[in-house]
């Protein structure tokens, strides 16, 4: 074995965690109970968040969270600038920090654009796994955990919050789509673990934990 | 013949002339001349740049001229924010502006991304046609005029304006590798009109002219 493979193989290597769902379902409690989890057993994490995480990420959620209704974002640009950020994380934070052997969560990654701009916006799957291939590659999650509340349920959450953004006033059927298309990636992808979000915080918090273990080995 | 196949062809259609070459080739100087010439015959123009011309595309402009260095933009990056300009572009102004027949007019489109993140950044040309594949479909222009100069008389004509953008600070290899990717693709796409920018202003309006004559009949 040459001296460059032995390094490759010795290389430490993290653990990325991301946290899919519709509009409340849990994935922002979850995420900072397991980061106070890890962070208490001493392991070094990182929180990020999607669309965002960068500088170029941050000015593109503004973007797309609160674009002025005036002129209505087509759902193609929508797709584009979800990957921009993206990759932008992944490229300038996700994978330095995996190369450290970091542990990186991360609010929302690529199955909300096959749920939001697929499912929910009505794009073709083969277009935005087409642009995924393309920039991405096959770098992917080592665990997705998919929070599923029915749309109801996370509709009402929402609406105990006060203000929306330009996802969150969507209508009804469109929650519905994205639920649907979230349940068919998971059925799809061995990576995606779905977890019920109607339990209590600590009951998915443990489901979360036992998949995380599981994962690992 | 049905009523509506009857409509369809019948329907208006303008015409969509492109606007390509490297930094200094004189673009922004043929595009104002033949504006004027279309419009001295009382014709509609439309005249658009990219990255810009929405609302988006010129919030994408900034960010894509002008970002800090402080986080360099990724290249896959500044590809999706390249295309989500575009897109927005197309979708909101051009097709619109083009059913209605009128002449729309780009400083840039589709070719200066095969030439700048392709050649220039060194992306993969299939991962390119892939995104374009994916959000535009086959929506192509009618006719690309690509003002071809050597890379040392574009140089020198940008340093003679002064201040630079983020494209225009690269050096000289980055745009050798422009070109010569302008070229390849000008030698494959028939729609392509390959112009000599180190000719005089109206010399070089007289062939674009002839072009556009010759791509009507």
């Amino acid at each position: 074995m040459t001296e460059t493979l032995k390094a490759a193989k010795c290389q430490k290597r993290g653990l990325f965690i991301t946290f899919e769902g519709g509009e409340g379902a849990g994935k922002s409690t979850l995420l900072a109970a397991l980061q106070q989890e890890f962070s208490a057993k001493g392991q070094t994490v990182l929180a990020l968040r999607e669309p965002g995480g960068t500088a170029l990420g941050e000015e593109l959620r503004v973007i797309l969270k609160h674009q002025a209704t005036a002129e209505p974002l087509c759902a193609q640009a929508e797709l584009l600038l979800m990957y921009a950020s993206r990759v932008q994380l992944i490229e300038t934070k996700i994978k330095p920090a995996l190369a450290q052997g970091q542990i990186v969560l991360c609010d929302r990654h690529d199955l909300s654009s096959f749920a939001y701009q697929g499912g929910g916006r009505g794009l073709p799957f083969a277009a935005i796994q087409a642009v995924r291939t393309a920039v991405i590659g096959d770098f992917r999650p080592d665990l997705t955990l998919l929070i599923d509340v029915p749309v109801e349920v996370g509709m009402q959450r929402v609406a105990a919050r006060g203000v929306r953004d330009r996802f969150e006033l969507e209508q009804r059927d469109f929650f519905v789509r994205v639920r649907s298309a979230y349940l068919q990636a998971a059925a799809q992808l061995p990576y995606v673990k779905v977890l019920d979000g109607t339990q209590c915080p600590e009951q998915v918090k443990q489901a979360a934990l036992a998949a995380i273990a599981a994962c690992r080995c």
